[in-house]
C-alpha cells in the first residue's frame, strides 16, 4: 500500500479512502469499488487504507499515553503511515457500515490513533478552525440496517463522528453520504444508491461544505430547548 | 475471570464491571476500584471484563457473518463468555474514558460483537421495550478531558451509545456519571469525583432509570427543529 501520492498531471486531487469493512461482496465494497473508478476516471490520485486487509490494530496502547506527556511520540509505524497518507490528501472519504450508531471498532480505532497524532492533543496546535488538517475536506460514507433515520436524529448521531472528531482536527466536513437500509435493500434500490454516489463524486471538490461547528455552537444551532 | 455470580446471601445483585483503559493508576482505574469496593461492601456480587487485559479483541470478523443469516450463530468463546456474563447481571456498569466523543474502540468492539449477539439481529427478539436485556440496568461512567460540555451536546453525544446500542437491546438506562476535565482536574477534584461515585452506588438499585427513548422519539424530545 503506496502512502505516496503523486501529483496529477491532469492537476488531480489526492484522496485517501479508509475503507472498514470484512466482505469485499458487501454493499460497502461495491461502493468502494465505485468510489475508486470514479475517482480515478477523474485524475484523482487514489490511495486505500483497507482496514480489515490490513489488519489494522484499533487498540490505543499504554506506549502511546507517553506521546502527550514528552510531545515527542512513541507513535507505532502502522499509525505513522496513516498519518503521512492523511498529510498527502486532499480529501478522506471514509467508507463503512453504521454499526451501533457509531464506527466499527476497527474504525474508530484508526481515529483514536490516527486522529489524536494529529490533534491538538499531540501537535500542539488548536481545534476546529485551528485544527492542523483545515483545508482538507473530510466525507463519511455509510451504510444502515435501519430503512429511515428521523433528520434531527441523525445530525445527533453525526455529532461524535462528524463534529468532536473530524471538525476538532480541523477537516472541512462534507455532508454525508448515507445509504439507508441496504440489508433488505432491492437491487434496483443498491443499483441507485450506486449511481448517485458516482454523480456526488464526479464533482466532489466542487461542493460547498458543512458549516464548521464544535460541541458548543452544535447545541445552539441544532436543539433549541 | 469466573463467570459466574453466585447468589448472595444477603439479597446482593450481580453486576458486571466492563472496564476499558490500559493503565491501572488512570483515573479510570480509580473509578473502577471505588465501584468494586463500594458495590462489593454492599453485598453485591462483582463480575470485572477488564477488556485489555483480557487483550479482547474488537473485530468484527467475517465469520460472524453468518449468524444473521442461519440463526445458528458462529460465536467464538470470548463473545461467549461476555454474552454470559451478561445474561447473569442485574447491572452492566462501563467505565471508560470517552475518545472522540465515543467509546474507545475496544469498548465499541465490545458493543460490536456482544451486543450484535444479544439483539433482535441474532435473537429475533424485538428492539427496545421488546429487546432481550429488559430488566437490566445499564450505566456508562466515563471521563472526559474537556471540562466543560453543553448539556444538550452532551444529549447528543449519548444517542449512539444509550439509545442506538443500550436501550435498543432493551436496557434500562441510568443517567450517566460523568467525571470532566480529569487531565488536569485538582486532587481536590478527583477525591469529589470518587466521593460523588460512591455515594450514587450506594443505592444505584434504588434509582429510577431513564425513559427508554428510540431513535425517532429522541429527536421528538431532544430538538424542536
Amino acid at each position: 500500500m503506496a502512502a505516496v501520492h503523486k501529483t496529477s498531471p491532469k492537476g488531480g486531487k489526492n484522496v485517501l479512502i479508509v475503507y472498514a469493512h470484512p466482505k469485499p461482496e458487501s454493499f460497502n465494497g461495491a461502493l468502494l469499488r465505485k468510489a475508486v473508478d470514479v475517482l480515478s476516471s477523474q485524475g484523482h490520485n487514489v490511495v486505500l487504507s483497507d482496514l480489515y486487509k490490513m489488519n489494522f490494530d484499533p487498540l490505543v496502547r499504554l506506549e502511546e499515553f507517553s506521546v502527550s506527556d514528552s510531545g515527542s511520540a512513541a507513535i507505532s509505524r502502522a499509525v505513522q503511515e496513516e498519518v503521512e497518507k492523511v498529510e498527502q490528501a486532499d480529501l478522506v472519504v471514509f467508507q463503512f457500515p453504521l454499526y451501533w450508531g457509531s464506527f466499527p471498532a476497527i474504525l474508530k480505532g484508526w481515529m483514536d490513533r490516527v486522529m489524536q497524532v494529529m490533534s491538538g492533543f499531540v501537535r500542539k496546535t488548536g481545534f476546529y478552525e485551528e485544527g492542523d488538517l483545515k483545508g482538507k475536506r473530510a466525507l463519511l460514507s455509510f451504510t444502515t440496517g435501519a430503512p429511515s433515520i428521523p433528520v434531527e436524529s441523525l445530525e445527533a448521531i453525526l455529532l461524535p463522528m462528524q463534529v468532536v472528531t473530524l471538525n476538532a482536527v480541523g477537516f472541512d466536513v462534507l455532508s454525508p453520504q448515507v445509504s439507508l437500509g441496504v440489508e433488505h435493500g432491492t437491487e434496483e434500490m443498491l443499483e441507485q444508491y450506486l449511481a448517485d454516489w458516482a454523480r456526488r463524486l464526479s464533482t466532489v471538490f466542487e461542493e460547498p461544505t458543512s458549516e464548521m461547528l464544535t460541541v458548543d455552537s452544535w447545541a445552539e444551532k441544532h436543539c433549541h430547548v
